[in-house]
């Protein structure tokens, strides 16, 4: 373990439309960035952090609201909220159970699980007026497609985040995590492992997925058109077949709810 | 912005005990790593991610538990759940609110109002059997004075972090966040920014402390001595009085509790 970390945000894609070859892009942007920087030419281990929306355009996971018809509800809604009906009632098709409503936001445990605003739904940097993103449907499988486009392109196995941006409790701010990934363990077991005194360590589990998108957020930038992030030096599991789908905590785990 | 974002843990420190002075001590070690790599240099506006252990342990913020009297309370749980009753003692002095007592765990609200485990206390790495750590009193004025001694000592203005590891409900895992900064305001506000569709976002309050401080933990990892990680590259917006202390989200604002 070096301590030493570079992330590093690769140049700016083209805007993605539904069924655009994302992993050949990404190749292309991380080609012009070694051209000129060889040092960041791809290289085993790496990590790629996409972010959500890039790769829920290329799946198609776009829903055009001049086509949705709002329910009853997200209509009555909208309008006590000053809202779009339509973008109200994708949000509560993306929404598996309404943990809060009230004050014009939805926090959503989506179908795969995770709590996040608007169930995931995003109208901004979508690239269409009346566009609005879905979340992918299984993130996780869509790092693995990623990682798999990149490999058979480049022969150089990488690991993939796909990152969004979600809020919590208790504290203010969002912070960006991890939806899906690929080629390493999200959770980092370091239960058993000793500390510097020699003491067993007892509850240390880290969320690297989760801190490697957080890192990812503070290279890019939130406004910018980089939508992927090299990341070269992080000490990561290696792949036992969990995923992110098995970093959610089920009501029972749950001490912080 | 750069895009480009480096992350170097500082050498090991030695073993901090009450009194030391830990500015000295960072400082110490940056020069170490700058003899061997001159390009990491103390520079105006490099970040300094200090965990909570050693700020705790400089500042004599530790409890012998030899010296502890545990309440009844402390040792009817401590009983059930195989624990030590005088850790159980300090845990409930640290403890403004109980969020969850059960299976052993306890969640608190600190006085601060970090919601964490153990209200913070941490036996691990202390140096020596029986001594535990608390929390900084105030960790932005902690953050405030290491950077106050940094810049007398190399007449350079960096920005300081002061993290620890927290758990968080939905999702499993730990993650590194700050629990008080100096420098730099630990939000970053994009609301009223124009995200490139050149749509105003509207939402998009960044937690950059926090992100600040996963990095951090990402290239230092866990069971290492080294406790202070250099960040350069990163865009923080200007400090602007706010501190960690502001970030503390009320149970009114908080959706997602």
């Amino acid at each position: 373990m070096s301590g030493r970390l570079l992330a590093a945000a690769l140049p700016e894609l083209p805007e993605i439309t539904p069924g655009d070859d994302l992993g050949h892009l990404i190749v292309e942007a991380w080609q012009a960035l070694a051209d000129e920087d060889p040092a960041l030419a791809p290289a085993e281990g790496d990590v790629l952090v996409v972010t959500q929306k890039v790769v829920s355009k290329a799946e198609g996971r776009v829903v055009r609201l001049s086509e949705v018809e709002p329910r009853p509800e997200a209509v009555a809604w909208a309008r006590e909220w000053d809202k779009d009906p339509r973008a109200v009632e994708v949000v509560m098709r993306e929404t598996a159970e309404v943990v809060r409503m009230e004050r014009g936001l939805i926090i959503s445990r989506t179908h795969h699980g995770f709590v996040c605003a608007n169930a995931g739904v995003d109208a901004s940097n979508v690239g269409a007026e009346d566009v609005v993103t879905l979340l992918p449907e299984d993130p996780d499988r869509s790092a693995a497609r990623l990682r798999a486009a990149i490999r058979d392109e480049l022969g150089v196995d990488v690991r993939v985040v796909v990152s969004d941006s979600f809020g919590r409790p208790w504290r203010q701010g969002i912070t960006d995590v991890a939806l899906g990934v690929s080629g390493f363990a999200p959770l980092h077991d370091l239960r058993g492992a000793v500390d510097t005194d020699g003491r067993e360590m007892q509850a240390t589990v880290v969320a690297v997925a989760d801190e490697l998108a957080s890192t990812a957020e503070l290279a890019s930038g939130k406004t910018s058109r980089r939508p992927v992030v090299l990341i070269r030096g992080a000490t990561l599991p290696a792949d036992d077949g969990t995923s992110v789908a098995d970093m959610i905590m089920s009501r029972e785990q749950d001490l912080f709810r």
